[in-house]
């Protein structure tokens, strides 16, 4: 798989080693900022399954966490902190009732994915992304990336279950 | 990846080759009956996402649809009828919330996978399992597969959905 890229703001070249940052877009106030993943991971949707979840209320979203290699396995084996490498995929597509399903089942039980609303990923590199407790968080809708101000609500929230090196999901066996 | 195996409850040679036939247990009123599979597919834990599913009501269930890489190539090009070796699990747990999450997002919105509930299959083989529309179907439940009873159900319910091979579960994008 070709390794996703970021989009180059800054190149530091030290001893020899390139490091590519990602930094939010309009960010112009000289402060070092933390940095997030503004690409799509490549090849995300053939990444082995997590867990599903659903949000009720305005979210009102039903989707499934997906992980690469090196994050399933770390999910699997109950391994923490995740390695670097791993890379978590939250797929998020509107909660919507399948009158396809209900029509067979004679009743209104049956949910399903409708129009997808937006993917966010957490890449994990403990160098790169140790301001934000080693990850680089990305949302993305239609394609396009969240700006900096949305952005900065990922790792306060995800600050909170630092037992769980800042995952919520867990997996499903 | 070994091919999983059935129970052997029947063996016919003709020219050669050597069918394996499930038959429900219980059977005896000398009917050929419908085969269905007795044995849980192996490595189906590692199988791509489909989609995810919520069902409301009774059964309360949240879970994914995972296919093995015929069935998920199929799923994802739109390719029907599904071609012989496709496999399609569900795999289905309680609709539980989420404290943690709930906690964290301060109200309750979150649900996720609770304790895992039964497993289903359905295994494309157009010859074996012709008399239920080329699919044999599976229901595990502790990992003790459905009786004969249960797995009658399967067939005329799948039935309806006849447009898309018998398959409910749309690919999610």
């Amino acid at each position: 798989m070709k390794p996703f890229t970021f989009f180059l703001v800054g190149v530091a070249t030290m001893a020899g080693l390139v490091t590519l940052v990602a930094a939010p877009r309009g960010h112009a106030d000289g402060e070092p900022a933390a940095p997030y993943v503004t690409e799509i991971p490549q090849g995300y949707r053939d990444w082995r399954w997590i867990s599903s979840a659903h949000e009720a209320g305005n979210l009102n979203s039903l989707g499934a966490v997906l992980g690469n290699d090196v994050a399933f396995k770390a999910f699997r084996d109950g391994k923490l902190p995740y390695p670097d490498g791993s890379i978590i995929a939250a797929l998020h597509y509107r909660n919507v009732p399948s009158d396809e399903n209900n029509m067979v089942f004679g009743q209104a039980q049956s949910f399903v994915p409708g129009a997808p609303t937006n993917i966010q990923f957490m890449v994990k590199d403990s160098k790169k992304y140790a301001a934000t407790g080693g990850w680089g968080f990305a949302h993305f809708a239609d394609g396009k990336p969240g700006d900096a101000t949305f952005m900065k609500s990922c790792f306060p929230c995800h600050e909170k279950t630092k037992a769980t090196d800042l995952v919520f999901t867990h997996y499903a066996p």
